[in-house]
């Protein structure tokens, strides 16, 4: 292995980590998610403490969250002399293959079909976005009894469905369905991934260790900025908001970054 | 001319005219509309007199109805020796040509196609019904800011317009855009004109006249049925609603009863 450029690392994972407010059992999840996705993939802990401190975290925090997500039925752990190992249990597996599209998503196989859902006036009935929460997931509400799904309607949601075709959507329903924190997060995001670019484009030697950390952060950052919504169409997204601007860097990055192989690391 | 057939005539006007709540201008206005409907067509009052009169219309009512029209800008008249003469004015013209693509299209002509807009919510704007009457002339109100238009969307509504697709409607959308005493006008009409269908399908032999009061009370009972809605796609009657089956047995009946000329009414 060529001699590793710590200063590009360090210039590009506190880029990453700018914002600063990252849970440990959330960018655990993240690290199982990217790294070792699938039910018979291996972490040792001693690799998860290497990606942990490197991202600041802190051995102890990294216990209690490793605690916190084996009981909560997330991973699993197996001890093998001094060593432990730790992997997704399967409903670890299922909600993390869950969540893969929409993380992992090219612009280009994005889906542009979208529906809106109409719902009847019940007496009594929940208003607001309480009546979201009756819905199947992925409605997101436009204003009372109408909502925004993506897709095709799945099945019978009891409202009216119209296939979603508009010339154009007008900027007072982009501003209701991504908020404009929501919008702040990706212009954030999007300066952070282009400092990461930067440095990253001439193919400096990174150690899998390095590349590794700076995947996870990457997959973290834009998770929760993507999953903090509901699945838009990109016409859904206002002017200002560059969120498919850093779907297609988010994937340029990680293609440069090739995912390691767990052994090595 | 051969015989005429006056039972077949009453039977087949008497059915048109079973609801009876016939306004007097209204009806001429059909008569015109339906007889007379180019700015160049000339009604004499004696062939007015003798419509009116084989529809149960007084000649006093008539009278006033003439004046109250012509004072309404609809009609001019011109008096020739001891008759006289009506036509239509540039705005009855006009008026009457913008209701003539509702009233004699076919089934197969109507476009399906409609559209959604959805409005702003904005401080202080009205509410309701008084919404729709700030946008164009057309759109009916589904529920608070949704609005159902027909075709394409025409200029900028100033809302979010989303052309129109849908699998299915639901009964509560039906039920939104006609009402059920509306629905039951439908029913009442479409059995009127199988009554008149009945009797008329034979090919009965009836005067000009005849056949000119038969058609102006289809056209009048029909108009009054779908110019008191939106013009909506067939798919949203509802099914208890005959309106399409309606249009249908009009067509029929008006290619039946070719419109006479009015010079041998």
């Amino acid at each position: 292995m060529t001699q590793c450029d710590d200063t590009i690392f360090h210039t590009a994972r506190d880029a990453l980590m700018r914002t600063g407010d990252t849970r440990v059992w959330s960018v655990i999840v993240t690290i199982f998610g990217d790294l070792a996705p699938d039910p018979q993939d291996q972490i040792s802990g001693t690799t998860l403490s290497d990606l942990t401190r490197m991202i600041g975290i802190k051995p102890e925090a990294m216990r209690v969250a490793l605690h916190r997500l084996r009981k909560d039925g997330w991973i699993s752990s197996e001890k093998s002399g001094r060593t432990s190992s730790y992997r997704l249990t399967r409903q670890g597996f299922e909600e993390s293959l869950a969540a893969r599209p929409r993380i992992y998503a090219t612009n280009a196989g994005r889906p542009g079909q979208w529906h809106l859902l109409l719902r009847e006036a019940q007496p009594g009935a929940s208003r607001g976005k309480a009546q979201a929460r009756e819905l199947a997931p992925g409605y997101l509400m436009l204003m009372d009894r109408v909502f925004l799904g993506p897709g095709r309607a799945a099945g019978d949601q009891g409202g009216f469905v119209i296939d979603g075709s508009a010339a154009s959507v007008p900027d007072w329903v982009k501003n209701t369905v991504i908020p404009e924190d929501r919008a702040q997060d990706y212009v954030r995001l999007y300066q952070d991934l282009q400092a990461v670019q930067a440095v990253v484009q001439d193919a400096p030697q990174l150690s899998e260790l390095q590349v590794a950390v700076l995947r996870v952060l990457i997959v973290h950052n834009w998770r929760r900025c993507i999953l903090r919504h509901a699945d838009l169409p990109d016409a859904f997204f206002p002017e200002h908001c560059p969120a498919v601007a850093c779907r297609a860097l988010v994937g340029q990055l990680l293609a440069w970054l090739q995912r390691p192989a767990l052994t090595v690391i």
